[in-house]
């Protein structure tokens, strides 16, 4: 068999532009027609595999598809769902490689972040270890911005924007109640280890408006903290503070933790904000706003940023294209050029050095003190916020794409997860 | 004395367009400069008159007045802080009439919402009973929706648009997610008395998706509210809630009240979110994500509603064509004059119908089980959101624009409020 037919699944948190990777998975796919069979989509990521529940997207028309570019959240559904290592697991991978044999799938695409680098790279060694040929491509998504060797992740310059937009809007608005009422507004952003989107908080700076900024990398200094508040309250009448959720005293303790936990292990987080926010009331007496921008900040595509949406399709054609070179074990990434102008170039990365590995703020981002950002990450981030890439609109909302997702016929037995 | 100058100020909290407003007003008195000298604006709304802090608005550029059309919040400073009646304070409005006398201010514009519609009534009969000449006119401006006559406020349609583009965006990710991780997404949104920021988020429902609405005008009944999110999330697999931060239970206890009151005696409130999410999580068992939008919702310029832009802009206009007919008293409205199409007019209400008068959503805006919104409110909202009108954008962030606010000279003595 020559031709054979792909796999594509989405993983994990879902992003204001993993659809436009997604758009150029599968366009570029449709390009290649005499390689590249059809493109199943897993219904709910991985999920589906296992459960031979497959989006057969050949019943999309190129309009449905080429509208995903601008359409946020997970079009095919996604998961949070790890598969264990090869060893402990043989039989969830013996019902992937049966899966894959009766839909004759010889490319695997995954989308997804650290732990679906993880298991596309398990995916990778299947050929290897269990006879089966597949080559496996991981497309990297991911608002957190904490995958390795890509400059940045497609998902994050997204989020980027709308916190530095929404810094800049609420801080507008503190600093005109500021006289009689709000003196300081608290912003709660996502980011459990690492505190790249609380650093878009810090872009607003440039138009003269004061920021504080509570990174994971930083420990919590309670006493510092507030002295730095009031210090900003002092001096400009009033003060925004965006505080990352993953925020943490010395001991790792979370500023707020709800106690839950997801299917990763990772604590599931939110309430920082009301919990900052009081601590500068109680302390200092300012009256105070606060706001959790939660799933709004990553699903936010009316205001993603145009380089995010141009990376992310770019990044999700070069996985077709590097499948069809013949490579496996893989993930395109964005290499930077240079910084003023912007440029960048799609890369390539080993999924070994991928899958697993955290990309936290470098220490020389964040300003000594540790309530801000430094000239270098600025540089940083500018780009990737760069450029509006606005969907149509009907009757005052986005007209966002919703598939028909018709699913291809099963042909083997139920199996239970 | 035939050219008297004006007084604008902003009052209350700030939203998306109460800048076009100052645009409409300071464009158009500067049009009639054979009428209206210069337009002093107070700095941090009344508080400037009363302070003799006032603002020279003619040291601003023609370009840096047109830009207030889209930048959000108070560009000259707003307040929460309400005059007492005639009565009781002839303090303060005797010391207004000295500063109106010191610079020549025959015309005074109010921008704000019911509380400040009482305070330009009180300043309206100055002229009456203490023989100062004045006219006093209110622009309308709330996101609450909630003044009267007016078939809608500034102010609304933005944060209107806002959170139904919010829910739209957030409903896409919980979707994508529900199968193994969130099933219910809660989101926060403002409107102490009144619904109709949250009924915006039932603007989503045409596009298929299940949203609960929980308005301050039905009483909060947690079995029923359960009820419906559990038979939502059983039917769709997922749901999303739009909680107004005015949700009380039929004691009048808010769902979560922060403790706190303002200047007007309003209890602070915030926090309604996590309440109502944990209480299904207890319940039900769904896990769960929430987001409280606050300030980010009244802020987002970004984002804003071309219809809302325009009617700001407009009645600000007005506002002054109203002053040169000799008016004092009244308050521009919109008038609509048809759904489909969508077209209004400006009218006029006496601000003594106007002062204190709180608007709520009519019972049958809402449907009868309580928890969503019926079709002739969605034929009120819809074109309430229409059109986008991005501001300008420089380096991926809005370029607002900031007044230098230029004090004019004083010349009283100092005044203790």
């Amino acid at each position: 068999m020559v031709k054979r037919n792909a796999f594509y699944a989405q993983s994990g948190g879902v992003t204001a532009v993993i659809n436009a990777s997604a758009c150029g998975v599968i366009e570029t796919a449709r390009k290649h027609k005499d390689k590249i069979g059809k493109v199943y989509a897993g219904r709910n990521g991985i999920i589906g595999a296992l459960t031979e529940d497959l989006i057969d997207t050949s019943k999309e028309s190129a309009k449905a598809i080429a509208a995903l570019r601008s359409t946020p959240s997970g079009a095919f559904g996604s998961c949070r769902f790890k598969l264990k290592g090869l060893e402990e697991n043989q039989r969830e991978y013996a019902r992937l490689i049966d899966v894959f044999k009766a839909h004759n799938i010889g490319y695997f695409f995954y989308n997804g972040g650290g732990d679906s680098a993880d298991t596309c790279y398990k995916v990778s060694q299947l050929s290897e270890k269990m006879g089966y040929p597949v080559q496996a491509i991981h497309v990297p998504k991911t608002v957190d911005n904490d995958l390795p060797i890509t400059d940045c992740c497609p998902g994050f310059g997204s989020v980027a924007k709308y916190i530095a937009v929404s810094t800049l809007e609420a801080s507008f608005d503190v600093r005109s109640m500021a006289k009689t009422s709000t003196k300081v507004f608290v912003l709660e952003v996502m980011g459990r280890h690492a505190g790249w989107i609380a650093a878009a908080g810090g872009l607003v700076e440039e138009q003269g408006i004061p920021v504080v900024i509570l990174f994971p990398e930083i420990e919590f200094d309670q006493k510092k903290f507030l002295a730095r508040v009031d210090a900003m309250v002092k001096k400009h009448g009033y003060c925004s503070v965006v505080v990352s959720e993953g925020c943490h005293y010395p001991d790792g303790k979370f500023l707020a933790e709800q106690g839950s936990r997801d299917a990763f292990g990772h604590a599931q987080l939110g309430g920082a904000a009301p919990v900052v926010a009081n601590m500068v009331k109680e302390a200092l007496g300012y009256k105070f706003h606060w706001a959790v921008a939660d799933y709004l900040q990553r699903a936010a595509r009316h205001i993603a940023s145009k380089t995010d949406v141009e990376q992310a399709y770019a990044l999700g054609k070069a996985a077709v294209e590097l499948a069809l070179k013949g490579e496996n074990a893989v993930m395109p990434t964005v290499q930077r050029v240079s910084d003023k102008p912007y440029k960048w170039k799609v890369g390539v990365a080993p999924l070994s050095k991928v899958a697993n590995v955290e990309k936290f703020m470098p220490r020389n981002f964040i300003t000594k003190d540790g309530f801000g950002i430094t000239e270098k990450c600025r540089a940083y981030l500018t780009p990737l916020i760069k450029g509006e890439d606005y969907p149509a609109y009907k009757n005052g909302l986005p007209q966002y794409v919703q598939l028909k997702n018709a699913a291809a016929t099963k042909k083997l037995e139920n199996f239970k997860i």
